[in-house]
């Protein structure tokens, strides 16, 4: 009777040809975790005059070189934290090398950039406004464009009380940081992963299977489906020839010069793929089936089967998650013009 | 009897020196017009499939040149419906003419842009894709940007059932327009018109008697406080003596050439000014105070005290609203990539 039992839990009604889903929970919880957990624990932090610094901060372009470039100009509430081109445009409309992750759940990552160039989102913030995106001399000029708002001198002393002179890249920094660990966007994954068996339609579930017994899940592991490790791209075969990128990236090798560096970068995460498009590093593949065609031949030498495409972009869609409501709803910056010289 | 109690009604306890409520309620109920049956009016096209699909155009930066210029660049609603900047910058990050003014309750005007060469938001809209905010050669290339973000097909013909070819710029101008129709922002001045007159501190009832008084009342009137007629800027001496502008615009003339449109400018609407700096149709003045101050002179002839430039400064703040929701809110665009050259 037990065994009847076991079998009529394993297989539910109707769903015959779609892989069991206990067998599938335990084997997916072995390689992914649900950020439900992590979302409770940004909960005490939303509001907080640290986190809404943060927010303003990275919506505000008045402190870029030409006071257009935000942080928000390349992670766009409503384009899922991306900008929707190949390789992002920055201050002065300037290309930059690489395209845009989106910002959601990417303090979930080990590393930040595509090389990993930056250890961790306020790494990343403390960086941007020297770097193409925002385009001042030194953090001096950016802290100048920052004071010229007057509105900011009480918000930063709100955030960092026993700071003297708290208007500085380093508490720019760490309050973008602080608002990027509260932009989480749970998914009917975490659902899944949390119990919910029935959270994902049999062809998600199918696509799941397939993503890891295929081997996806090798490096798209985690909270993340990626972002905690390394890869060569191309672990197989050159990925220029499946991607016709141009030019060819080195990726993290630009940073070591080190051979074994040559054309690795972080494994992206998924979390979000069907909104993020175009994809890769230099975003040279529009469709997302298409880059899942390419990654099964570049890094593990296989030919994907339409099906297996299809049920695998259909599991991939279910890691979309809403918008969090601080980051689609703009913050109202303090007032004040833009200086052309400040 | 009665007349004590009429002076009791008319000299509220603690007020001595304020105006009396009732006359200058009378006084502002000639001159301006509350908004909130016009809000009243919106709450119907809320969430409508043309309004809908209007703001997401709004946001849309995949219809300009560069992919990165939308309506909401210049018109952000983090900064209260503008750049902050004296002078926009446009797509390829160009410098613009003028200034860009808030879209809030710009819909409420008689004709749109600093010199009203736009007779409607609808036309500002169907011609903008082709100046050099967006910077697209004609309409076919507006639309063939449009076409080449897969989702929209759809949304246009959900908002345009009757077109058998929906995605066009007339379109796309119109639902942006019936988009901007709704972004009003009722402020407590509005609840001063509509009766309530403890809506408005002393001191902004002494400013708003001061507006009406000192004659800004003559231009700034109606639903918007402006927006309703064409004036010259340095009626009495010339605007740029004040101003320090470099160079001079002169406003309608280049329009239609007519000598008495020299330096002819559409008066602004002041709904929301205190978040809305720099001024005037160049930004060349940064603080209201400053603004007021110019305004009196130039086109009154008259010095104000800083006590009057406080008081009407502390009314004019009475004109803040709050960011409509749907502006605030992000709407989440279809996917899709921006093709460098559609």
């Amino acid at each position: 009777m037990a065994a009847v039992v076991l079998l009529a839990w394993r297989l539910p009604a109707g769903a015959d040809d779609r892989p069991h889903a206990a067998p599938l929970l335990q084997d997916a919880r072995s390689n992914f975790q649900s950020i439900t957990a992590d979302v409770a624990a940004q909960q005490k932090n939303l509001g907080t005059p640290v986190v809404e610094l943060g927010r303003k901060l990275f919506f505000d372009p008045r402190i870029s070189a030409d006071g257009v470039w935000s942080c928000m100009l390349c992670h766009q509430p409503s384009l899922y934290g991306t900008d929707a081109h190949p390789k992002s445009r920055g201050v002065f409309d300037k290309f930059l090398p690489r395209n845009a992750p989106t910002v959601l759940n990417s303090a979930l990552q080990f590393r930040q950039h595509w090389d990993g160039g930056r250890e961790s989102v306020e790494e990343q913030a403390k960086l941007a406004p020297l770097g193409g995106g925002f385009g001042n001399a030194n953090d001096a000029q950016a802290v100048d464009r920052l004071k010229a708002v007057p509105g900011y001198a009480d918000l930063f002393e709100a955030a960092f009380p026993d700071d003297k002179d708290p208007v500085t890249t380093t508490n720019w920094a760490a309050a973008i940081g602080a608002y990027e660990h509260t932009l989480l966007t749970p998914s009917r994954f975490d659902d899944f992963l949390d119990g919910k068996t029935d959270a994902l339609t049999p062809s998600e579930q199918a696509g799941l299977r397939k993503f890891i017994d295929i081997g996806c899940v090798n490096c798209h592991d985690g909270r993340g489906l990626g972002g905690d490790s390394f890869e060569k791209f191309g672990a197989v075969s050159d990925y220029w020839n499946a991607t016709h990128s141009d030019p060819i990236d080195l990726g993290r090798f630009n940073i070591t010069k080190a051979d074994a560096d040559r054309y690795v970068f972080k494994v992206p995460p998924l979390r979000n793929v069907e909104k993020t498009a175009p994809y890769f590093h230099d975003g040279s593949v529009e469709k997302l089936p298409d880059a899942a065609r390419i990654m099964a031949k570049v890094q593990l030498g296989k030919d994907l089967a339409p099906r297996d495409v299809d049920d695998i972009v259909s599991f991939l869609n279910s890691l979309t998650g809403e918008i969090p409501a601080n980051f689609a709803q703009a913050p109202v910056l303090p007032s004040g013009q833009f200086h052309e010289k400040p």
